[in-house]
């Protein structure tokens, strides 16, 4: 997805409206904010600021994020159980270096982030998708997967999942399988690892309680950040952990050798928060992000009605199941020479084999009036797909 | 070296003057101009500082690394053989996450930075010293110790040198031994992993050649950091590599997860670079710096006139061997008493077996008349130990 000689990752392609990045409006971006941040972070600590942090992170911005994150539906965290990353990607990076051998199986939702499956496989883990139905991973048949894999004397360290608002579907795990999956995990010495990226981004009411919040230590490692809230480009965010796991973080050689893997941006973000700009501007960009999706799906049920979608409470993310015999694959041509482009469903299986007849579109990075057009086009590209 | 709950990574110890920080003068830290340069870069970039930075670094930050440090003794670079980093250290873990294997032999300089170790370790890799005598690192004694370790079936995939103004020794190798080693390298295939984290730091006249700079490409891997030029804080580096390489680097999963590791202090920086407050303020600290040597070596000499100490042309430390039988041991609680500190010796060294009669004296931190001082006190010291 890069360009070489780039500034940004993005790169448009004219002539289509695009739905397949992840990646935040523009006009969102708080860049006043964070530059008024910025100054007054190193006016206020000075040359602290600029030497080697802390390993965990500065105690400015891990206090902070115990108060003001670590309650309500976040789930409560003591600042021992936090550890500052360059956000949930480099946090999953870390998390598999701890966790994961070579030739190790590594569950993974399905669908699920399909660059979270890379990141993996850069660690030599072998992926398995976990079983699902409508209603997403499948506790008990989950539990007899690990008993297939444990007699096969496969070693299965942990399960990634993205049960809030996921990134591709939108959806939210149920409570009750929350609460079963945790106990599940806790038996098999599995370790499950929540990313937790869309949590504040919950657009009908509060997002339901982190699998964090209702494990025991130890079994659930969260991985939060701030790409979505406030701005990916500081590349921050961080790691709820039980204490001894934030304590083998810490003793990373590499984190020993250079401190808080991004000091000067956490202590700008630790001024971010306490001065109530993080909470202001998250409050306005769920309003935004909420009205593009609306947008979004208003326009799909206006042009593409036979698109079947689950109304996302929150993220960034759609997820449409297309009519048969239509595909993603074979729709995506015309879909371009519409002018109009997705994610194909396929992406975001480990295997490849499920998700063919599915999409994700994603609403967060078009203002509401080209995403009414993206549907436009989509519905259109749907209906010649189907008269062919 | 951690304190739960720090703001930084330095501790500071009561009544003690501490030489072993290889940390920056609090003043030197360039508090107001990276702030201004913060606000410019977000005036000139708006939002595109904010959103996900491309994969290998923002091009203006590798245009102007490219066009700035990749001449004259840093030996010149292309645009497309620059990856941004978050600092040396994370830049090490990069390319041993790509090049070791669980099991490998890693060479390492003996002696050579301490921290390096645990960050290769952390691979897996089984770290075996190089041969050296008074110059550094020997050649011909190094192709032997490959030969024998391909004989026991041993995989040598890399070594990590500190060539220029070596932490620990501040000693730079001899011109012809660079030539031999990357000869040597080229013909083993193996990949020499160039620390070159203080070459900017020269106090008396321009820094030797680069390995990079001598070698065919794809030989040598050539870290930097703005860590001792600017601020460690900020955790930015860069790698030089060649062209495959750096791709390796950016399709590594994470990588193309988050897009750029530190893409909004990139673009700072690059600002701070193309305004020319990169320039005149590395000028600057250079000058403390050499100032700071000069201290301490006066002050030793007057002091403590029995430690033999290599005079470093740049860098932020001194390696002082001394007075028999005086070890670094021993001398460690008097010199406590004494309310001076450094770091030993054999800590430098993989097998901790080397160095004992030597420790590492860092002037990086104390103005010239806290040197003055601890010089004071390490000479009292020693003559202290050695009445015993």
């Amino acid at each position: 997805m890069d360009t070489p000689g780039a500034v940004i990752q993005y790169v448009p392609r004219p002539g289509i409206v695009d739905l397949g990045w992840g990646h935040p409006l523009p006009a969102l971006l708080p860049v006043e904010e964070w530059s008024a941040a910025g100054r007054t972070a190193l006016r206020e600590h000075g040359w602290q600021a600029l030497t080697y942090g802390a390993a965990p992170g500065p105690r400015p911005l891990i206090e902070w994020l115990a108060d003001h994150l670590g309650d309500g539906d976040h789930g409560s965290t003591r600042t021992s159980e936090i550890f500052v990353t360059n956000g949930a990607s480099h946090g999953l990076a870390l998390v598999a270096d701890l966790l994961v051998d070579p030739g190790d199986v590594v569950l993974v939702d399905s669908p699920t982030y399909h660059l979270a499956f890379p990141t993996l496989r850069d660690r030599r883990a072998e992926l398995v998708g976990v079983p699902t139905d409508g209603q997403g991973v499948h506790p008990a048949r989950t539990a007899e997967l690990l008993e297939r894999l444990a007699r096969d004397g496969r070693r299965v360290p942990m399960l990634y999942i993205v049960p809030t608002f996921a990134n591709p579907t939108g959806r939210c795990l149920p409570h009750e399988r929350r609460v079963e999956l945790v106990g599940l995990a806790r038996r098999a010495g599995l370790t499950i690892v929540e990313d937790d990226t869309y949590r504040e981004l919950a657009y009908d009411g509060p997002a339901p309680p982190s699998l964090w919040s209702l494990a025991e230590r130890g079994t659930v490692v969260r991985l939060g950040t701030f790409a979505k809230t406030v701005a990916p480009g500081l590349r921050l965010g961080w790691i709820n952990a039980d204490d001894g796991f934030v304590r083998r973080l810490t003793g990373l050689g590499y984190i020993h050798s250079g401190g808080g893997v991004n000091h000067t941006t956490a202590l700008t973000m630790a001024t971010f928060g306490t001065s109530g700009a993080y909470r202001r501007h998250v409050a306005a960009v769920r309003g935004h992000y909420a009205a593009q999706r609306d947008a979004l799906l208003a326009g799909l049920r206006t042009s593409a009605p036979d698109l079947r979608i689950s109304v996302p409470g929150g993220g960034w993310f759609l997820w449409a199941e297309l009519p048969p015999p239509v595909t993603a694959r074979s729709l995506a041509p015309v879909a371009e020479a519409h002018g109009v482009a997705y994610v194909e469903g396929r992406r975001f299986f480990a295997d490849g084999a499920g998700g063919g007849g599915a999409v994700r579109l994603s609403f967060s990075m078009l203002p509401p009036g080209e995403l009414q057009e993206a549907a436009a086009r989509l519905g259109a590209a749907v209906d010649s797909a189907r008269a062919r």
